[in-house]
């Protein structure tokens, strides 16, 4: 596996591969792997001919009292699972190269960044789009794996594709979990003990909101909304952030409970730790 | 000369291009061709084997006071000139190909798109920046051609590409003049007769402008502006919205009249036409 920092280098990797009829599929990370990554990484190699992963911890998609700093990083342990995954190039720029003197420009969505996630993180998915652009346009992949469990940065990237007449496809890989049902997530390891355990309160309510939807007489979202909300905040130190049915495609909160509906959680734990989940109400 | 309405047809004719190995140019244009575009075009050609034009009058770029509905049009007079130009395909798309529903991502610049034009024409260079990304994702060229005319908007550019790392060479092209030194523009066809001639002002305002700034005693950027500002406006209906001396790279205002310095004009007309126009004061 090529290990580049450079931006002239992957580029020079990628265009090589091209040169020879090569196709290529990118996996954006922010590194400190687990099995949700791998799992993208695997599915990336069943697109193309190569993958290349890029690990970088994005500043610009973190706010000011946000966790950039704390992040997990751990190289070392993430460029041996990617070798092991079949990753053929692993890209891990500076911060300096992505962002140098003068930097300026921006890719900013408007209603789809807006709730949400983007509702407590400003300018959270501007930062998201503007690195994903950078990396497209480094790397020209025919195709990019996205995790679902990031759900709105998906439909993020799915909409800057289409109204910027991108050339590549985007793939989406379900949620990976672990045996208990938390969505595995690098923030994970912010979690206590204890409050590791209590963690699965989420997974369990996406269940428990399944379960409510799929009844004859099919409840409001605000019943459901009111019921997943006060399970988890059961729990010392859970304080939901949003619970929402929302319609998958739009994102907007759903006006009725259908087959595509899906609900979305964002959880803070302990005043410290923010964890994000969804799961669809059908199938 | 090829003439493409769809973005898919226009993508695969260079996609054609670019398996058989050969290099594309790319002129982004907004149509109603003068010879300041005859001249981007011919330059285009010395640049790569193959020559695309867009021509797309782009009404994110206009504000709602703007001139966008009466903007010139002549498709077939400007097919005909890009033909002979040796144009290989001039691509045509409507409003609705460029922004369909639910389009809602916009490529946005930071400190450079605020003054000059930026200040009296809030979104205008933001509506730039995302309709050329479109294009340069559509049409993949290895190089772009812009006039000097539209100086911040080549600022604007060659940062946009710098920080989103788009693979493509940004080439600009000197200001082409009428025989009396008026900037050619396709709005130049708003003018009266008199106004007209009374535009030669601009051109001879900057030419004084030169003189001055070339004395052995340099003057200071406001001596430079207010007399030039004077000259222009002694001409009955003529505004000077800014006539600022900049620096050419970052376009803040100079600090001291040396080699880098621009002096970059807009003027209204009759309180209908907006001109602009600029030239360095040395070289």
């Amino acid at each position: 596996m090529k290990r580049c920092i450079e931006v002239a280098d992957i580029r020079e990797c990628c265009q090589a591969w091209r040169r020879r009829g090569l196709s290529i599929a990118l996996v954006p990370t922010m590194g400190f792997f687990h099995d949700g990554h791998l799992a993208l990484m695997r599915r990336a190699k069943t697109l193309a001919d190569r993958v290349v992963v890029s690990l970088f911890v994005n500043p610009i998609q973190f706010g000011p009292k946000e966790d950039l700093a704390s992040y997990p990083r751990d190289l070392e342990r993430d460029s041996a699972l990617a070798a092991a995954a079949g990753v053929d190039a692993l890209f891990i720029p500076t911060v300096s190269a992505m962002y140098g003197d003068g930097f300026e420009t921006k890719v900013v969505l408007g209603a789809l960044g807006q709730g949400l996630c983007g509702a407590s993180r400003p300018g959270h998915f501007d930062g998201v789009a503007t690195v994903v652009t950078k990396l497209f346009h480094i790397v020209a992949p025919d195709v990019a794996v996205f995790g679902e469990k990031d759900f709105q940065q998906l439909a993020i990237i799915r909409r800057m594709v289409a109204d910027l007449d991108f050339n590549l496809r985007i793939v989406s890989q379900p949620i990976v979990r672990e045996s208990d049902g938390l969505a595995m997530s690098s923030r994970n390891t912010y979690l206590t003990t204890e409050e590791r355990q209590a963690a699965t309160c989420l997974y369990r309510a996406l269940v428990l909101a399944k379960t409510m939807a799929q009844r004859d007489e099919r409840p409001t979202a605000a019943a459901i909304e009111r019921t997943v909300r006060d399970s988890i905040e059961e729990n010392a130190g859970f304080t939901v952030e949003y619970a929402t049915v929302v319609d998958r495609a739009s994102l907007a909160p759903a006006a009725k409970i259908d087959e595509n509906c899906l609900l979305a959680l964002a959880v803070r734990v302990g005043g410290r730790v923010r964890l994000i989940d969804n799961a669809p109400l059908f199938g």
